[in-house]
């Protein structure tokens, strides 16, 4: 029996999930891995810390060296070495060591592609002042400009790196500033969730422009598309990144449309011998089953793994992917999986969306903090579509609870039955995912209708009447303008203070306003909930304020 | 129309719940509530946190007081009224006010019991100076008992509450004996599991006593069955609850084996107008399909809002019970859900076990810390029977993961595929839950045969020999007796070391274990991994060692 020669292209994450695991299955096969770059195997999630300072050590970031994998898993892994063609029919790669120059024909019975993905870089005057943080090799670009002690900072685009970068920057001391096209920071989740997260950035003295664009990059500032003008002695970008298809595109290999390469579900490509894997490859999305680029660690450790039992003959079958991901923003944390409701509303989809706002754990226990929490569900079959968090602990644990629901087909009003861990300093004898249960419960059958901050103008506008039931001391931290005030307490005895028509109740966080919906319900009026109360009111039009055009010049070197 | 008279008898957590939902469903309904204590709607679960001094205010555990019932959901509440007699045929209850006396027969159109459960009082002599902390009053009768300072004190019954009692009367410096009956801490977890928590508090001053019983309590001391005294100026015992059924019972409803009122999967009681929710009640076992008494706030919220739901006339079907817990303690969290190995093997239950020590996120992260896993698999269908964790960070999020998992029906296996939520201060791009359900997945398919720590013994008299494939520097923080010793990374090479015959490979935690066990198998030897490495062998081991017979009187007064 000759020993099988399995091939793989890209050595980190995916890359090296594939290899161990090969290893695992066949301790006879020969196993190459081919990198480009100068290290395999190393915590690209935790570049953005190292920058800050939070991980001191580079070298905690190298988890494994082509000696540690050739001792533990006898791997020939080559650094600095790039693959420059496939040769489909004779079955082999041919490699260029990127010190030497020198090439090497690579015959393989399997290969594997795992070659990644590369930050994008909008073209612009002064564009190659830009850093970007997606290897080593960028990590120590960056750091080594760093030395020169940096005052001023920009990071353009405020996705979830962009804010990672924001946050270690600042934790520096470097003043920073942060531009970005859409919106809102954070695209990923709706604007109402995002808005606070962009204050508490703005709140800790970050320059946050948004709905604006860099058009030119000089030596220590930076030009906005408004005219405006920012310090900048070290430029940071994460604007996206795009699938490395080079390679899979020159041997002819299926891409889809979204321009990643295109596998079957067992993450074969159109050549039967070659299977991919990680951010060059396009994902079926979970709930649309259209094809998807998505960027996440977590699926491409997974599927190189399960490439590998593919490779070796095992019968696999890759799920659709959702995108969970989480970020800590300046103490906040911000999480979410599935679509939002930007996205469903612009496919039409006929969902039910709710907001809430639950304590981490009860209330009576010191350290509860405030979350919110946004559930999008489908209005037909109340499947669960997408979940986002914002808040402080415990985000995290409710979304991926929502997330493992998803994956197993428990609906929006079936979250309200599962049973969670509870003590009094760790949840809610109804947890907050118990919560939105309930709430999606009530919306499914209709017994407390409800309308979004979004909402609320329309309906004032065709003649209903804002009736908040808050507590006088709670209305004096702010209200919405023109809301008719009685308390939800005196509330059964003043029924005959409402005008006709339409009545849009709210609270603070939704939950009396259920309880409020229903008394006037039962008293024959036409009362809707506004979903996620007062806070989420206020969120939403903040958010607003804050695409404001910024002062020009204000922080001009 | 008439409104319809409904009656609760029991003002605390699930018949709260009732009566709060009964008026969002019927805004026009008679809801009566009997409360035998003083306190309807208390914090219960934060009880021993208040006796402990963190919960400073007793006022923040009375969450509704009859009055603020009243004028929200314009409920009949009436405390300190004892539920008499119920005539079914008449449907009444009679209620006597405690205070005056007085008797009432109240009509119903339906009745709920939510009685609860009393404290189990073990008789011996000098019990009645033994407390309990299961109401408002039992914690003002515990406070004033504090009030002279005692120096020392004894809690009785090592299950959730009672580690709870413990560390909250070691908060307040007050020096603290436990006794427990059963060989271990936390009868509901493996002693595995439970030996770690016990060596914490041990660690931290607690004078553990594990396998015997308190005899005879005095004015300040206990003493214990092998004759051993303890000091004890005060004595608080969690032994355990039975079912409130004497009303239950009086009224010929029918009763389960389990001693709890029987329902339907409705909660209708044998009588179609009463039903009945919480601690008095059987549930169904989502393992087993057994009747089972669960004594958590948490079901029994849920239930009530299903109970109110029923009685207007909704068509609800109550889930089986998992019985999902936690409990806080010395800076420990344990969490768990569904069975446990003792239980799954005493019932013959062909089950796969599995043992992980996961670090709660990325160890390049600052703050990671370990916990260990544990998961119990059916060995034919891969369904979770259940899982346990004890650690610091991120325990309860593992575990209301997984007990989500299983509501979902997602198998062991399935756990790898989960898409949770990754940040390297969250997570690992494989999440400690994704890596129970590799290992689970390789237990599955045979890849890798694993043994348990207790059935090490037994190999080696079979034969086998142990093989540490552990770094020097991890052999020399303890061993394995007489085990064989080659590093993972010389393994490939010192194969010719190996003795004939079966190998017990083992690692730290058995991650290492799988790979040397993959590389031996295919060199054609039989081995197996040391499910957990060599930290659940010892903590398996060490847990023996904590029942060794107390030195008597070391405490004595």
């Amino acid at each position: 029996m000759t020993s099988k020669r399995y091939l793989i292209i890209g050595g980190v994450a995916g890359g090296m999930s594939v290899a161990t695991r090969l290893r695992r299955l066949d301790e006879h096969a020969q196993i190459t891995v081919l990198e480009r770059g100068g290290h395999v195997s190393f915590a690209n999630c935790g570049l953005p810390y190292h920058l800050g300072g939070v991980i001191e050590e580079r070298s905690s970031l190298l988890l494994q060296t082509p000696e540690s994998l050739r001792s533990r898993f006898d791997l020939d892994v080559r650094v600095r070495t790039e693959a420059v063609a496939i040769d489909r029919a004779a079955r082999t790669v041919t490699a260029r060591d990127l010190t030497t120059g020198e090439q090497t024909v690579l015959p393989f019975d399997a290969l594997v592609l795992s070659p990644g993905s590369v930050p994008i870089r909008p073209p612009m005057p002064g564009g190659e002042r830009m850093l970007s943080l997606w290897n080593i090799d960028d990590l120590d670009a960056a750091m080594s400009r760093l030395e020169a002690k940096p005052r001023t900072a920009l990071v353009i685009g405020a996705g979830f790196i962009g804010l990672e970068m924001v946050e270690n920057l600042a934790h520096r001391g470097i003043d920073v500033a942060l531009v970005e096209l859409a919106d809102q920071v954070l695209p990923p989740v709706d604007p109402e969730m995002a808005g606070p997260v962009a204050q508490r950035l703005i709140d800790r003295g970050v320059d946050v422009r948004l709905g604006t664009e860099v058009v030119e990059i000089g030596p220590g500032s930076a030009m906005l598309d408004d005219g405006s003008v920012v310090a900048a002695e070290f430029v940071l970008g994460s604007v996206g990144v795009r699938p490395e298809t080079g390679l899979a595109r020159a041997a002819g290999l299926e891409l889809g449309e979204r321009g990643g390469i295109r596998v079957d579900d067992r993450l074969r490509t159109s050549d039967p011998h070659i299977w991919a894997i990680g951010d060059a490859v396009e994902k079926v999305d979970a709930i649309t089953g259209e094809h998807r680029l998505i960027a996440l660690a977590g699926l491409a450790n997974r599927h190189g793994r399960l490439a590998a039992d593919a490779i070796t003959g095992r019968d696999i079958r890759v799920r659709d992917a959702l995108g969970t991901a989480v970020v800590g923003v300046m103490g906040l944390t911000v999480a979410a999986t599935g679509w939002n409701e930007k996205l469903l509303r612009s496919r039409g989809r006929d969902i039910r969306v709710l907001h809430t706002h639950p304590a981490s754990h009860t209330g009576y226990y010191p350290g509860a903090e405030t979350m919110s929490l946004k559930l999008l569900v489908d209005a037909e079959t109340d499947l669960i579509l997408g979940v986002q968090g914002v808040g402080g602990d415990g985000v995290d644990k409710r979304i991926d609870v929502i997330a493992t629901a998803m994956a197993g087909g428990i609906t929006a009003s079936e979250l309200a039955e599962l049973e969670l861990a509870y003590a009094p300093q760790y949840s809610s004898a109804k947890d907050p995912v118990n919560m939105l249960g309930y709430v999606a419960m009530n919306a499914a059958d209709g017994l407390t209708p409800s309308i979004q901050w979004h909402e609320v103008d329309r309906a004032v506008e065709a003649g209903a009447t804002v009736l908040d039931i808050r507590t006088a001391g709670e209305v004096d931290e702010g209200a919405v303008p023109g809301s008719l005030r009685i308390p939800l307490d005196e509330l059964r005895d003043r029924l005959d203070e409402l005008p006709e028509g339409r009545l849009v109740v709210h609270c603070k966080v939704g939950q009396r306003g259920h309880t409020a919906v229903r008394l006037l319900a039962q008293h024959g009026r036409d009362a809707v909930n506004l979903d996620g109360g007062y806070l989420t009111w206020r969120a939403g039009i903040d958010s607003r304020r804050l695409v404001a055009p910024a002062p020009a010049g204000t922080r001009a070197a």
